[in-house]
């Protein structure tokens, strides 16, 4: 096998459905951090002008997050199934999902310029309010995710679970309103679910700060 | 086979590389458009919250426009080989190519917004000024763009001709400066490669308008 690297930053964001993916599969890699390295700032800028999640294979980098998760999750098995769906019909929705959650996020990455405090978190809690630009994506998803449940896993929703956690407290982004998710009520089902999968309880189950999202709401 | 039925605006865009990918794998379409189908907008505002381009499959709606490109590339071949590579590391660089020229479309984007004719203009020939946000992407993809000549067509590349494209002249994005990717010698020698491919120089051969950008410029 060979030897995988993850450079990211500690947060889970678009790191964390890469190292879930390669938890569930057992395939064993270096989490590499600015806590866990301190050489960490000139490793990631030596790979400029590839962007953070970087994934080393044997020293060879690769970036762009979803494609290293699709990537993985090829080479990632749970109960004998690839993550990334063999089916290709599986796999759109599979690839479907992932774009979805993509259009969802986006809104807020243009709030991280803002400098201001209280501004920056005026406009994230805009995003969520009931005619809010997340809150529209918020909807589809909701309606959507009812699809997931008592579906085989696979890297899709592990995206799902990943990024929709970061709009629950606590988060590392500030100014998400807690509880912004509660009235998604399949949203809370599909957390449930995933949360529940035996090796995603193991992964999490001393997680602490904002990883304590990916515990069961009701264990 | 399924009847496939693709709809989206009569321009190149995110529908172009779908279009593209079924004519390469002999996957006959209907190719509605406003100006195919009177019923377009009713047909287009019933299938909402789902976006453009959408591809029914037997009159199931299928959205997200690299989602339907990979699968489509899954089903269709070129040479008996699929055209969303079997060899996952390959897959992976194919994944990577499209996400990186999303990367260098999305400041883009923001620009339709703006109402003033002559600002959205400047607006957009500062994107591609020496310093500009697309013109930092346009220098990694000439980079990186190299190791696709010569190798085997894929999506990635279909989608990287067809959105590079879509930054030359004639374009129906107004405000693009003639001659914005005239610098990047291995994007023009991407574009040769790929113009010149058989099935890809039979699409077009008397495309007119938007579509004489798809024709090698030395044939």
């Amino acid at each position: 096998m060979p030897e995988y690297e993850l450079i990211y930053w500690p947060i889970t964001g678009l790191g964390e459905p890469i190292r879930l993916c390669m938890a569930i599969g057992g395939i064993p890699f270096t989490d590499t951090t600015p806590k866990s390295d301190e050489k960490f700032m000139d490793k990631k800028n030596g790979l400029a002008p590839m962007q953070v999640p970087i994934l080393l294979v044997d020293g060879k980098p690769m970036d762009q997050s979803s494609a290293i998760l699709r990537y993985m999750g090829k080479l990632c098995k749970y109960e004998g199934k690839p993550l990334y769906p063999e089916d290709p019909m599986e796999a759109y929705w599979c690839d479907n999902l992932i774009m979805l959650i993509d259009d969802c996020r986006s809104p807020i990455a243009g709030t991280f310029a803002i400098q201001d405090q209280a501004e920056k978190e005026a406009a994230r809690a805009a995003l969520f309010a009931e005619d809010g630009k997340i809150s529209k994506f918020l909807a589809i998803i909701n309606d959507k995710i009812v699809e997931r449940l008592g579906k085989p896993v696979n890297v899709g929703d592990l995206y799902a679970l990943c990024i929709t956690n970061m709009f629950r407290q606590p988060t590392f982004i500030d100014g998400i309103p807690a509880g912004a998710l509660d009235k998604y009520e399949n949203l809370t089902k599909f957390h449930e679910q995933m949360a529940k999968l035996p090796p995603i309880l193991e992964y999490y189950k001393d997680a602490v700060e904002i990883r304590t999202t990916f515990k069961p709401f009701n264990p």
